[in-house]
């Protein structure tokens, strides 16, 4: 079928009643939307049989594909799969394969099978079942007239595994759908407004079949090229084309590419060269460090913080002049570069961030507004810094003050390990 | 009018393509929910006039109230006003309250104002007209045949400002809602089916019109008490009673009320007693330095934290014996009641929290698979210390120590300063 369109159906008191946010309905429509099937209507309903039925035909009336998540759990609440069964005129017959992922999942949880289990290996007698591999309600796959239905577990990864592994591969096949390519930038350190004046003339001149989309969040800005139909290879090489034209213009701020972490990246760049990294925080609060030992196997490249929240904690712990923080203030250039300096050679690593600031609400004075934050690198060929000033907000201030920090030492990185610096 | 039904309109393709998570739905779901108004159906639509129309139209025919968000900025995309302007058959006409409303607040910004900010101010002339307090458009309410159709704009912060000061106590009025009082118990410490079979007898025994809701998330489960009818006064006596009894089942698990968080909780105990704490973390890497240091205001009660997350930094910066790690290991009683001695005393502190465990994937053993945590806490009057057994998930067993971790210090305060510990 050609340009199809599809509803996201999401069932579920928990989220009418804002218990729960309906993060399926983003999921599922980003990856349609990947794969060129536009979502056309996301609707959230009870678990009512009435209402899923009516909701069911309304989609059908407007769209070719509706997939619906929820309402496929073993107690009495979901009666989604006996809806399905009298709107499709199904039976309801045992699944032998069905039965035995249940009691195989089961079983790898010390958990036993129970009659509710058992009663989620009956499947309606006119679908294509789809195998769960991270639970124990199975999916189903109608159709009707050319037009799909597909339904699938509530559960969030129980849904993306189902997706992932056998739902999207499938609705490719059966919708023909359009050779889609897409590749995410990660961009840090630029305003997406800076951004966007200065990639003005590249993104004027992308071909045709390319387009352009910001993500922006607080501290990066993801680009998002996306490439259809034509030749997938020859496309690629456009996009490989493209990107190097836009590294060109804004050499520093590319920090990686499809959905990486600045954390992660700064990993693999010290892991790559046998390096390590201490922090030593004042207005970040312990954040940086939280955010570097979040990557999984953070222990090879990171050794520790010092995080010296009062002021007596960056004379005793980190050596800082006394002198130092009266005449220039805790956040100031001379403190965070004397901070990033002794971490380093207190906790013994190739590099030390240090960051000294005002996070807000309070702190700020005329001359140093709550926003106000010194980050300094240090590293065995010499100590740089940097005033920065943020907003008002103190989450988003320790936000972006720890990507800044990142950001900093993974620029210094790349210019004292140039031969390593990936191509693009 | 009573018993009242309600719908959702998102307005925005961003929520179609999953780029931007439907949060507003859900904030709104709750909140009418709380005021006694169920919502139906959440509708997420395209920006364009033809779908806007449709569903309204419909939402209109099912329910009593339809609450649009999005669709009202000042750029071309937006074309909400123009279709509701249509539907209601008004006329666009200039409002100078609201034009002085975005004056005032470009002002406050320093950004200029521009005609399509001054456009902004031109209103449908048979709408209720709500000021936005937090940004330049403003919000409609229509009323037809008894029904209501509320527009606002599409920014959660600038919804929010406007259903908390205008909307919500309005529905109120129109609505004539039944009393519903809600009283939020936050837990810790007790996992949901374990309180869950604790509570029971006290569960069944809820008097006629309350209700009970579980709302669990990692290391933390929210009971919602809600009240429905009869005199408000009598129904808060009544919640207090359930609390009371609540507490004598499950004296340390409740750690507070209605949303605040257990880093807040202990920073109001350590201020009422002029008391600090400091951290000695390895495997949460600094995630319970940033949780306390995102409460603004915790320089009064938070000095620092000593982030060891090499073995050799436990020696260097904490003192630890080399002996105890070599004999013990580094996730053991031994090491981890040194680690919170030793912070106390060198940073300075009345009390100390340390954590050493094993966060996974990697570093697990037969002995101490991943999920195995010890936490201390040290006092003036000694030194206590418990092991945990967490999951397989990294993410999850950081979040769950530090839980943990700061749910050790807050029992150990109220133990030691018996006569601050609220009564309920």
């Amino acid at each position: 079928m050609m340009n199809p369109t599809a509803e996201i159906i999401t069932i579920g008191d928990e989220i009418l009643i804002g218990q729960t946010i309906d993060t399926n309905a983003a999921w599922v429509g980003e990856h349609l939307s990947e794969i060129g099937i536009p979502v056309n209507r996301i609707i959230s309903i009870s678990d009512q049989p009435g209402e899923i039925r009516l909701s069911l035909q309304e989609s059908l009336n407007r769209s070719d594909l509706v997939l619906i998540t929820g309402g496929l759990g073993p107690t009495n609440d979901d009666r989604t799969k006996k809806t399905l069964c009298d709107f499709f005129q199904s039976r309801l017959i045992p699944d032998p394969i069905i039965l035995q992922d249940i009691e195989q999942l089961l079983a790898s949880r010390n958990v036993p099978v129970n009659p509710l289990n058992r009663d989620q290996a009956l499947v309606p007698d006119n679908c294509r079942v789809i195998r769960n591999q991270a639970g124990t309600a199975p999916g189903m796959w109608f159709e009707r007239e050319g037009k799909v239905v597909i339904s699938m577990p509530g559960v969030p990864y129980e849904m993306i595994s189902m997706m992932e592994s056998s739902v999207i591969p499938a609705l490719k096949d059966v919708f023909k759908v359009p050779v889609i390519l897409q590749r995410t930038i990660m961009i840090t350190g630029i305003a997406e407004s800076v951004l966007a004046s200065r990639i003005r003339t590249w993104e004027k001149n992308l071909p045709a079949g390319f387009s352009l989309a910001y993500l922006p969040s607080p501290g990066i800005v993801k680009l998002r090229i996306t490439a259809r139909g034509g030749d997938a290879g020859a496309k690629l090489t456009e996009i490989d084309g493209l990107i190097h034209s836009l590294r060109e213009i804004i050499p520093d701020a590319i920090y990686g590419y499809d959905e990486i972490t600045l954390e992660e990246t700064i990993g693999q760049l010290l892991m790559a060269n046998g390096l390590t990294v201490v922090t030593a925080e004042s207005c970040t609060g312990g954040a940086i460090a939280s955010l570097i030992t979040g990557v999984p196997g953070s222990s090879s490249w990171y050794l520790g913080s010092i995080v010296a929240y009062a002021n007596d904690l960056k004379e005793k712990l980190l050596g800082v002049e006394p002198d130092s923080i009266s005449r220039f203030g805790a956040v100031s250039r001379e403190v965070v570069e004397q901070m990033a300096i002794q971490a380093r050679i207190r906790m013994g690593a190739d590099y030390a961030i240090a960051v000294s600031g005002i996070a807000g609400p309070d702190g700020g004075t005329a001359d140093k507004p709550v926003g106000t934050v010194w980050i300094a690198v240090s590293g065995a060929s010499g100590t740089g810094s940097e005033l920065f000033r943020f907003g008002e907000h103190r989450g988003r201030n320790i936000r972006k003050a720890s990507l800044a920090a990142l950001n900093m030492l993974r620029i210094r990185i790349l210019k004292e390990t140039a031969g390593t610096r990936p191509k693009y």
